[in-house]
């Protein structure tokens, strides 16, 4: 069977998940669970299974160093590609397809989130084989995730018309946008899909849509391989070319427009762990609801959560609340509205505060 | 006029207002309001009236250094006389009186506590004044606050027959244990004062009450006295004799046996403040009811009270919050069950935690 080349998306800035993620050090590569961060968990799945070449990494020049001491750390290897700015996720997906396609077109690129929790790492890796299939074929398929509940954080996927006889793989009917609380059950009841933001593709059918509905983005990745230049083992896009690449999401470029997406449906405990909530609700609990991570102490409160990093945090009657305690700084956060971290940390940057950036 | 002999209770451990009170700073010598200390507030407050003498400062041995230093830091002076253990305050009210009797028999006391709020200093003083005068006759004047809520963390007063044809100073009907809100209620209808536990008297009607009701108390504290040791500028009363005077507040000692109590109206915004809650309630605070101390940030809740020591702390959508951050320590209250933070202190003392002893 052909191998998948994975593509890690590891860019990305994290601001629901501060204090403990910072602009330095973004949640992808903190320690949300466990040992290890999200991003090691993803490296270390692919890895452990012959179904995965070397991955390849895509990621902010800022973060070169602590993505390669993350995949060292863990023993794995990966082909770090170092974006020079922030273009969004159109431009990277177009490189991971041109790299991809230059080792041969029809390459199987899986591009894959690195801020994601998935509980169900044997299926998650049981679905990319599917997915790959169905690639193989000109779908750049997506993973549907069967909705556990009627989230607002999510889009959702309606699918469309079933493809071929075996599976319940379909092509996609439309993408959503986040619904309210009362469109989500609908669309729970109508059979929709949470969209996961990972999808499986050949190198050529992706970048043969690039081509098509963003010519300059195509061309600019393109250049920007072309004159880019390997340091410290990285490759380094070149920033001339890369900066003129249309700065646009790989939704918006590509998924939204196409009529080869394809959605395949995915039941392996996922979460995009977009708020401090997310995490209290994946992580096992006492019978009252709380966890502590860390040094603290609950008393008199239910689903409470506590994070703290060498702080001592008590707890005393507060219900829902989630504490995230760090050597600079603490957030004291309702569980239920877990979205407005972006507010704090946005009154912080109009402040120029330093805990922004990184950790004292 | 005679002046009056203040005497600051000093001894208290402050538990509920963890974790910037510690057992090493607690409450009355930490900034609860402004720059000073309750400790220092009340030491200025005396030194800025010619009503009275300097005060008799009455404390642990432990806090003899922290005493000095916060007297000095303010520009007052004090007679510092210091308990080799903790006997709770009858034998410290004892030992005052015993002070002032052998100066003069007719010495008027003042006890105050040194960890209340009062915002109208200068009623307090006015208030001091004429009880001294109803002590002159032979009372112990305790200052009867008229209640401004149905609290529950207070004793109450029941006045009894008024004393005298002017003012409005009464016998003690009775003194009342903290009720419940219903209660509370009653007895503010009925007229009742919340006891403050601030009283004044004559030396020796108060050294009188104690050897009639506490033979023991009375002699094992005039032992302390005699054999006390003038060291560093203060009186470290014997521990020997001390160590064996009775272990029993002056409420059930004397306040609550005698027929000589007294009690005077006093309209002065006092509070004990007992808890965080209190300390909320008495500061200046935005029209959400939010208030932060330090460095803190406040988004999407009402009523929340941030005090940070150098560690920026936000708070996100969560009403009636208080946090308490410290270097080492951060509590997170709901603040209508401000009273518990006792229990967390309970858990890290049974923990041996170095967090209840000192700061970081």
């Amino acid at each position: 069977m052909q191998k998948i080349l994975p593509v890690i998306m590891c860019g990305g800035a994290g601001t629901r998940m501060w204090p403990e993620s910072r602009e330095a050090t973004p949640k992808q590569f903190i320690q949300l669970f466990g040992e290890r961060s999200t991003f090691q968990d993803t490296m270390a799945m692919l890895d452990a299974s012959p179904l995965f070449e070397t991955p390849l990494v895509i990621t902010n020049a800022d973060y070169a160093k602590i993505v390669a001491g993350q995949v060292t750390e863990i023993g794995a290897s990966a082909e770090i590609i170092l974006e020079p700015m922030r273009r969004d996720s159109g431009p990277a997906v177009a490189v991971a397809a041109e790299i991809g396609f230059r080792r041969s077109p029809d390459t199987i690129l899986a591009v894959l989130a690195s801020d994601h929790s998935v509980l169900d790492r044997a299926g998650m890796v049981a679905i990319c084989a599917e997915a790959a299939a169905v690639a193989s074929q000109g779908f750049i398929v997506t993973l549907g995730i069967k909705p556990t509940f009627a989230a607002t954080g999510y889009g959702y996927i309606r699918p469309g018309e079933r493809i071929g006889h075996k599976g319940q793989v379909s092509r996609v009917g439309a993408f959503v946008e986040k619904p309210d609380a009362e469109k989500a059950r609908a669309y729970i009841a109508d059979g929709y899909f949470w969209n996961s933001g990972n999808f499986i593709f050949r190198a050529d059918t992706m970048r043969g849509e690039i081509a098509r509905f963003e010519t300059v983005m195509a061309e600019k990745v393109a250049g920007a391989v072309d004159a880019g230049k390997i340091e410290s083992g990285c490759l380094v896009l070149d920033a001339a070319s890369f900066g003129e690449a249309t700065k646009k999401s790989i939704d918006f470029a590509v998924m939204e427009r196409t009529d080869k997406a394809a959605v395949i449906p995915a039941d392996i405990g996922w979460s995009d762990v977009g708020t401090w909530s997310a995490v209290r609700d994946l992580i096992e609990r006492d019978e009252s609801g709380n966890a502590v991570r860390g040094d603290g102490v609950i008393i008199g409160a239910t689903n409470a959560y506590i994070r703290s990093q060498g702080i001592l945090t008590a707890v005393v009657g507060v219900d829902n609340v989630i504490v995230v305690a760090t050597s600079d700084a603490v957030l004291v956060l309702d569980a239920r509205q877990a979205d407005r971290v972006k507010e704090v940390v946005d009154r912080l940057k109009a402040d120029n505060r330093p805990e922004i950036i990184s950790h004292r």
